[in-house]
């Protein structure tokens, strides 16, 4: 795509965030950070690879109190990694069962554990810890001095506000999104197998320039859907069907996240109306998306018009979330997140309902924060149910 | 595609895991297994959705002495779980970063606690812990009389002997992969970024028949390639250079994971040279791999043809591992990994080398061990390096 943004970040973005993110830790009295995850790895270094996949190996990054990060990685990956910012770079040649990383962790975690120090590691909402849990058992048992915070709010505060470079991406991939979207009438014809539509979906975000599409789910069934997060069955589309595609198209590492649906051959009532309160909550939502208000601020906004169709509310347990390099990322536009809105927060707004006996509706948008009117990176569903 | 597998299993093959696991678990005096992973709970459960890929919420799925599996997951998924096996299914509305199962965990778990029990968790290679590690601590904390057991041998013995129904999806995925490759001469031209060259392959694999292609990397250079976990470059492909791609493609959750090398206009000596090798590596493995052999005697039979041209060996840490839900499983063809083949493993055949100044070349096929000559569900590489 001749119009893609320039991919990868200029040296001074990680320079700016390893600053912040350093300044944070003195304030919490933080010696380091210890980053096991691929988003955090890639956030502060710029590696940015497919090869995470493989669960064999950990990956470590490692931000002191000041200066550089520094990576340790299997050798594998210290070719890419050369060819980011950083300078020093320690690999060992992985797998190794008995000692993956670890006397190289505690290389320099050692002289730290001896003076008490603090160390962050991710260990809250949202997170997973991207090693062996009896590896990491036994690196804290060899660092009895060391104290671990959870890193998480200071790593959560950097990544919720993104970047002109970021939003770029995320401009960029949704738009795509938008554009795959707008195709799929031309190959979700009434008779189609559900499965050959994510097919053709995911051929299409590719030619218009999406790298991948790891996320697609959807919905299709008579008179509405049951599920939002099933592979497609082989079942062709029939005259009748509500369709929903929920995807997760990525550019350089970015992700949209948005759904739209439709009806083939002709919607229910119901179906419209569902259609109508959710249409009006996003708007309500986007409304509400101001720097300032809360994610609850932004759920209570969008509750209140579902809640014309559905006041049972929250199953799904929150109606949008953060956007970026991962497919959802803090915060939840829930009642128990009070996180305040910043601009240049990318989120999407995602609010669904229950309807008939059972069935659900789900629409999704995603948004930048702005001082204003919250900027849309997704085209805006149509106003009313299209019927194809 | 109309040849392709059936989708799912038949509930008497989830019913046989469970009753394997089971009967491991009494010799080793396991109560539960408390498993937190996409492939472990759907290997017991059937539970497939991409939905894992929002890190938001944790999945759990607790497998008793005795009797089906219990399914411990956010409502969003309570749907999709009904349509398994199982029938115990209890939900929360996730997220609720106060309690995001925890509570469920503990309805379970206390009374084993109570009796000091032994319950297994994976924590050793290859695995990680997918819950926020401060819940993991927490719920540990509230469970002072439990005893946790490493219960990756025991997950691992089992999912490294694949069924006929899993085999079967995995020869399909490969056959995928095979035909995808052969279709790169008519997309990977001089002059072709090669950028274009990973987005056409990955719709020529989703047009033959793959759900996704999750895994795609690969390099290009003149007189060969440095670096294989790299995302693509936009440089267009050149006269002389040596192309690598290595896929994992999915066909209904299984991977397959191969690699092919190609010359564009011309091949240099040096690179057909390391071919030959490698291509002549892989017989040897091929020849190694029968039912008693070790991974190690994999390892050792590949190496010893690879040290004909690089006698450094294992800086990328092994020469293939193990295939099937993951991109790469257990075990690992290395000098560390003495786990013996059995029947109906399905593994990758990876050897690699170091050539000329830092180059590396890569092959890769997919198997299956037999009672005699391992089954090839890759069609097997050229004999000679090919040139486009």
């Amino acid at each position: 795509m001749s119009d893609a943004p320039v991919r990868g970040f200029a040296d001074a973005e990680f320079e700016q965030r390893t600053v912040k993110a350093q300044a944070l830790m003195a304030q919490q009295g933080l010696a380091g950070l210890l980053l096991l995850t691929e988003p955090e790895v890639r956030y502060f270094s710029g590696f940015h690879t497919l090869f995470w996949q493989s669960p064999t190996r950990p990956w470590f990054l490692f931000v002191p109190a000041a200066g550089k990060p520094i990576a340790i990685i299997p050798e594998i990956g210290a070719a890419l990694m050369r060819q980011t910012w950083l300078d020093d770079i320690r690999t060992w040649s992985a797998p190794a069962p008995q000692d993956d990383g670890i006397s190289l962790l505690l290389e320099i975690l050692t002289s730290l554990s001896h003076r008490g120090a603090r160390v962050g590691v991710m260990k809250g909402h949202e997170t997973a810890l991207r090693m062996p849990l009896g590896d990491y058992e036994r690196l804290m048992a060899a660092l009895p001095g060391l104290e671990i915070a959870d890193a998480t709010p200071l790593v959560r505060s950097l990544r919720m506000v993104k970047s002109t470079a970021e939003i770029e991406k995320l401009a960029h991939i949704c738009d795509i999104g938008s554009r795959s979207f707008a195709a799929v009438p031309s190959f979700a014809p009434e008779g189609q197998p559900f499965e050959e539509v994510f097919r053709a979906f995911r051929r299409e975000a590719l030619a218009l320039g999406a790298d991948d599409v790891p996320y697609l789910v959807g919905g299709a069934d008579q008179g509405g859907y049951y599920d939002v997060i099933s592979p497609p069955s082989r079942r062709p589309l029939q005259f009748g069907d509500i369709l929903m595609l929920d995807t997760g198209a990525t550019f350089d590492g970015y992700f949209c996240d948005f759904d739209r649906n439709w009806a083939i051959g002709q919607a229910d009532d119901l179906s419209k109306r569902a259609y109508d309160v959710l249409w009006r909550a996003t708007e309500a939502g986007m409304d509400a998306a101001r720097p300032g208000a809360t994610c609850r601020d932004l759920f209570t906004a969008m509750q209140t018009v579902i809640a014309e169709l559905d006041n049972q509310g929250g199953d799904v347990g929150r109606l949008g979330h953060g956007l970026g390099m991962q497919l959802t990322e803090w915060p939840s536009h829930a009642a128990f997140d009070e996180t305040e809105l910043q601009e240049n927060m990318v989120l999407t707004l995602e609010p669904s309902l229950s309807y008939g006996d059972g069935r659900i509706m789900v629409h999704e948008e995603n948004i930048v924060v702005t001082d204003g009117v919250p900027r849309l990176l997704s085209t805006r569903a149509a106003r009313e149910l299209p019927i194809l």
